[in-house]
């Protein structure tokens, strides 16, 4: 059961676009009649078909990639549940403005716009490069406080709102939201478990580095701070992110909804992502039609994740960073399906005789 | 046992070259200091430490990748185990050249050079673009007759070799083999069952799209000629590609060869490739270290035959095209890998603090 009084700011739930299903079927169509066995390029034509029906054309294509990074900190890193110190998310953030990161590199070499956003981390100041929209440094230790306000609970989703709205803006035709956060396993950890009422030691993993024994210790916490927040069973997306949630977990959540209304795809990179996406989705299932699930994470908990969004992801790497970088890794695929939909000839065009059944 | 006699050509198992492993463990100690987690780029990782000691320096590139389709016909269509006419061989060849095949779309936008070589198709004549290195046109009827000589194997090994080398004379990085041929599925499962003794049952499938009928004839056809030939368990690979072979998987399994000879690293695409690659590893254990899986095909044998290289592929998109066109979908992971590695900042460049053992 949602609470009414949360949708006070009434976008949350209201009707995300409609795919146009003609053009998707004209792209199935067109698929039908390309010099190539039917359905010999699997997921590649799927994508087409996908992406043809989310823009409403029969050959869609995809050139103007906006990535979305999504950085906040975690009170819970006092408990001792990661590897990395906390200050590593203000350094990361310069990192990916300097061009070290991961996500700079793939970001360059893709061509795509990288947009860092500050919605919660600790930092005192960050350069111009960076956009802050934050009412907090920091969530609560939601071992023993609620992590977020309801202020800062909405500021975070409508700043994921205001980020998809600037890309769309400057005409992005996807969207690849991405995250940042020391802590930000455990918090996604709780909140999966939350919302889906699966033991968490079944979802919680090792993040950036942790040992076995650190993942015991990691899950421990986390039980006990469910219990304190009395998160059994399958609970209130909302209520689960003001508890255990975080900053930019919410913004991942306002900005997965807010491109769903606004009629533009998606590419959910991994544990994180997932885990926004599904409460994005408990929220406003609708959410879930403009969707591409880009990577199946080395996080143990992705696939019970990507199973509660009946998710079957592109790429299965062993990729675990974060950052967008899975989702940024799969975008060439994505481009290469609408140029083969588009660029490939017909049976009728090439003179190639077609298959008959047998 | 290997044919002693077969290697009057001895080139075909002579020693490969050795991968740089001291350049391996060079870009594997770059891969821990880079801002991440240890490990947390996944397969980008091993590819990029793979083609290290390929290339033999510390932050391999790949800029010139080189695209080969050996096209040939199959003397087993006439049984009728294929959807397509044998002329689509021909037809597509052209298309290839023509720029409206999906590796024509693929090989332009990833900035790859498409070769087409003619190495046995029932073409009477081809246009300048392809080149024809060929002493026969198709292969015989493997269910009754013996599909190639000895003097079309050793031709075909050759003029995989041959375009290899030019190729490396025009200074490509990596190679991606591919193939066209109406009936290839039928003679790469014959030679399948042939080298691993498995049941052809297992490992023949639908090709460019039988029904299920379609495949239990093909599967049937295929037993017959695996009996009639006396190729029952492990045989000499040699053996098995001179009676149920084809001009097209011998000239794929001298390019897997040879390219393992000259030291340059090689994709390869699906089930056809794959046979043709387990063939070459036969006949020359070394080619095994030169060669990256791309992607897992629909086709149903796929699995036992990647298994019996202990490869695990990159992708698994539900591909099934051939014409290199997995393998040149998964072309854009390695460029990346190698970007990744080369591009991003050190924790100590980036002034991010490293983790910690918890």
């Amino acid at each position: 059961m949602l609470d009414a009084k949360m949708y006070e700011d009434a976008w949350l739930s209201s009707a995300v676009s409609s795919r146009d299903m003609m053009a998707g079927d004209a792209a199935k169509a067109r698929q039908a009649v390309l010099t190539k066995p039917a359905g010999s390029l699997g997921r590649l034509e799927e994508m087409a078909v996908f992406l043809a029906s989310c823009q409403g054309r029969e050959c869609p294509e995809i050139s103007n990639p906006h990535i979305l990074i999504f950085a906040a900190d975690h009170g819970i890193v006092e408990e001792g549940v990661s590897a990395f110190p906390a200050e590593v998310t203000t350094q990361m953030m310069l990192n990916f403005l300097n061009g070290g990161a991961a996500i700079s590199v793939l970001a360059h070499e893709l061509g795509a716009k990288l947009s860092v956003i500050d919605v919660g981390s600790l930092a005192d100041d960050m350069p111009d490069g960076i956009v802050t929209d934050r009412v907090a440094k920091g969530s609560k230790n939601f071992r023993h406080a609620q992590a977020l306000t309801r202020e800062e609970l909405l500021h975070a989703f409508s700043a994921g709102q205001r980020a998809v709205m600037r890309s769309l803006d400057a005409q992005a035709d996807i969207l690849i939201p991405g995250e940042m956060g020391i802590g930000n396993t455990s918090a996604a950890a709780a909140v999966a478990a939350g919302v889906t009422g699966r033991f968490v030691e079944d979802i919680c993993g090792p993040g950036t580095g942790l040992t076995a024994e650190g993942v015991k210790q990691k899950a421990a916490i986390l039980r006990a701070a469910l219990k304190h927040h009395g998160l059994s069973g399958e609970n209130d997306p909302l209520d689960v992110l003001l508890k255990v949630g975080g900053h930019e977990i919410a913004a991942l959540c306002g900005s997965f909804i807010a491109a769903a209304q606004a009629g533009c795809p998606v590419l959910v990179d991994g544990f994180i992502c997932s885990v926004a996406a599904l409460a994005a989705v408990k929220i406003n299932p609708g959410a879930r039609d403009w969707l591409i699930f880009s990577h199946k994470s080395a996080e143990p908990g992705h696939g019970i994740v990507l199973d509660a969004l009946e998710a079957k992801p592109l790429l299965d790497l062993g990729m675990r960073l974060g950052e967008g970088s899975g989702a940024s890794v799969a975008l060439p695929l994505l481009k290469l399906a609408c140029r083969l939909h588009s660029g490939m000839a017909t049976f009728e065009s090439a003179g190639v005789s077609a298959g008959e059944g047998k």
